[in-house]
């Protein structure tokens, strides 16, 4: 069967990924190193997925603001773990003037800088520094800050919304006068962020602590979301750290306490960014393109009229007042009356994801019906409907797709999740070609074969299972 | 009388500003050269500000996206008057990773960059080479971009929110098949702006074109917005761009014509930023703090009670549940129960600007009653109305208020112009400390005499007059 894709995923899945990226015109490598630029089909999603959790953090009781792009070294410099787990990828700003030299545009020398700053790779340091000022008595806390910005990794192998050198996301950073309070704190949000995958991306995450080898540099705890790529590699999709007293210390994050005494502030940070993207696409997308649940599709419903020269304006005209109607219910709707032909409209849209399709040709105008069509179940939901049945229906239409999105990556993970009761047994699994995740004793892992496995199959430590902490998820990830 | 603010703009309007923006929490110095961190309350008015420009703009037919953050210096390079704009300000990114070198972090020798990066002052160069690949033909036009980014132009002499090396900005690109089309987008752009800053932000503009003195590094055409403070100085709130084929030809933006023919597109930029504010701030505030139009207040109303130990629990759930009812009908309330004595509450929220506060004390709970005062009109304005009333006319109040702010504004700014017949006349009133913008016959100011007073007033061409364009409008500015 010809497929919209080519290679599909079974063929090749890091290459369908790459296609369906430019076939569903999402984003696209930009002339920096390590870049992307997102198109605007691919930032209108993008922009669904912040505004819905943007709600749900200031539900939490947590405001924004906005603290600077660049980051004194001295400041990156304080916290010693810190500083080791990001040196290696930071971006850093020297002069602050270009000259022509020799006809050649080039910084400055006149205007380098005493300290150079580093683009941030994440703001623990500058909004710790600022809670320095803004902290000075029990009644100052809890402090509960994010911001949604770009950041800066330096990247030796980027691919599209998983490993660019610039992403973009939201950095929660909280402080609180109790240690109980601020891993409380982290492990709210991750819960935050796992009802936000399930709810909106129709996503299931595998949540747990990260092992000490693999928590955020400068973290007591790291809780993870863990997600299962229909390859069955783990991409981490969000952290939430409880960052103990490390960065209260660095930066003089004090207050006064009730009880008169100076005491050190307890600090959480969570993020969740566009890499989230590279998750959706590659959990629900299939051979023929994008498959998009409903709550962050930028159109929800497309509308095709099947038009022949005689009747393309009474027909286009007809669609067009189906779909206001359908907007007056609250639906994100697009009639295609561009000058394309109707199967390439149809195969432009079910590239692009759109959950629900609907076609209307001269006999359903006729006899008030349409056409739909499901785009996460394909041909098998083609139906007939009346117009009244679907506008009074789209919605639950809607929210059964959504639904149903999610049991079925449910189903799927299902398959995907190995017990391994010891080192051989995930040996033979590894050799076998086995794909997914492995759930294995953790104390069978802290030895010298272990670290061999990891090497020769690239795989690694997910985390910790929350329901049994003694085992720990491996696999190989994005 | 005794202000909340020290000094009083009369006394020195500029450590005013200073004060006002400290007063209002709204943003402080970064510990970044020149960079600003905005505060929780700062950011909630800007994302107000976006989130309505957001719609306009998108009403409009644009779409949102985003490019990269870094600019390759030969991008930069490739439009003259546009490198020689902005080359001395940037900043610039030379090494991609840090090392300790005699225990001293520092850019790692190793990681120099062959071609060093700066940091976006703004995005035509970035934008036009993606527009390059994204236009083919006739059928891609028009194509209209925009994006909501931080920005950085090295600034030596920063000011809060008027003057900071990184800001925060939409910028809008849009390309065309004619000059006609996109010089008509450069005009309706900045009517947009016009309307925007009318309806939501209560400030009336001065509207019209640069002179070529003054207009953008790589346009033809610069349409700016020029508000006047009350100190009589000019602030430029936003510009809108006919860039011709400047940087169509330099990025070989083309497309095939409906004649078969390869032709260059003609582009605009239009942007307006976290320096509109400043002119927010500037504009409506007095000496006891922040006033607010009610569209872009984080809270439109505060409900404050005026409690006694023995009736505060009570008093304060009663508040609490007028608050839920004001919220169901759309409007954003706070209800102060926190703990500071009521005045300071008071105080503290009308040096936050908040539109209308709503003051319960034991009698008007019995009574069920209100006293209410607006923030633009102070005391002269307070009365007590009933619960029902407030209820049921609370957005009529609002209204006004947005409408009485912008009248204000209309009243003072007729003050604020002055017709001047010639140098002379310009002269003796800039001698005689005259504030505000005075227009003049541009002819007359081609001239050195005019350079000389630019220079010992530090006056500048704002804009011409768009009724009658040999007419320059000339002020002091910031």
């Amino acid at each position: 069967m010809k497929t919209a894709i080519t290679p599909t995923r079974a063929e090749n899945f890091s290459e369908w990924y790459q296609n369906l990226i430019t076939a569903a015109d999402l984003a696209e490598n930009a002339p920096v190193r390590g870049c992307m630029t997102i198109k605007p089909y691919g930032w209108a999603i993008w922009e669904l997925m912040r505004d819905e959790l943007d709600k749900r953090i200031k539900a939490q009781g947590v405001q924004n603001a906005q603290f600077p792009l660049l980051i004194p070294i001295n400041f990156f410099n304080k916290e010693a773990e810190h500083v080791a787990g990001f040196a290696k990828e930071a971006a850093v700003v020297t002069h602050y003037r270009l000259k022509a030299i020799d006809g050649v545009l080039q910084p400055d020398p006149d205007s380098k800088l005493t300290e150079p700053y580093i683009i941030r790779p994440t703001s623990e340091t500058i909004i710790g520094d600022a809670m320095s000022r803004w902290v000075q008595s029990y009644r100052d806390l809890p402090l509960k800050l994010n911001q949604w910005v770009n950041v800066m990794r330096w990247e030796m192998r980027p691919r599209l919304f998983l490993r660019t050198s610039e992403f973009y996301w939201q950095e929660g950073h909280n402080a609180f006068a109790t240690h109980e309070e601020a891993n409380a704190d982290a492990r709210k949000m991750h819960k935050v962020y796992g009802d936000y995958m399930r709810e909106v991306l129709s996503i299931s995450s595998i949540m747990g602590e990260k092992t000490p080898e693999e928590r955020f540099a400068g973290a007591d705890h790291t809780y993870t979301l863990e997600h299962i790529m229909q390859d069955g590699k783990a991409l981490q999709a969000g952290t939430s750290h409880d960052l103990g007293q490390h960065f209260s210390k660095s930066f003089g994050i004090q207050y006064l306490g009730t009880d008169g005494q100076l005491k050190h502030a307890w600090t959480t940070s969570w993020g969740v960014s566009t890499r989230m993207m590279g998750s959706l696409f590659m959990t629900h997308s299939d051979d023929d393109g994008l498959v998009l649940p409903p709550a962050v599709a930028p159109y929800q419903v497309v509308i095709i009229p099947i038009t022949r020269d005689e009747n393309a304006d009474a027909l286009n005209a007809y669609s067009e007042k189906l779909g206001e109607q359908l907007r007056d219910a609250g639906v994100r709707v697009l009639v295609d009356t561009s000058d394309m032909r109707a199967p390439d409209k149809m195969w432009k849209w079910i590239k692009r994801g759109v959950p629900l399709r609907v076609e209307i040709g001269a006999r359903e105008m006729e006899e008030n019906t349409v056409t739909i069509t499901r785009r996460d179940l394909g041909k098998a939901s083609k139906r007939t409907i009346s117009d009244s049945e679907l506008l009074s229906e789209v919605k639950n239409i809607l929210k059964q797709i959504q639904q149903d999105m999610y049991d079925a990556v449910v189903e799927r993970n299902k398959t995907m999740i190995h017990d391994v009761a010891d080192l051989n047994e995930l040996k033979v699994a590894l050799e076998n070609g086995r794909i997914g995740f492995f759930r294995i004793k953790n104390e069978q892992t802290q030895n010298e074969e272990f670290d061999g496995l990891m090497e020769k199959y690239k795989i690694s430590r997910r985390c910790l299972d929350d329901n049994n902490p003694e085992y720990v998820y491996v696999a190989k990830s994005y």
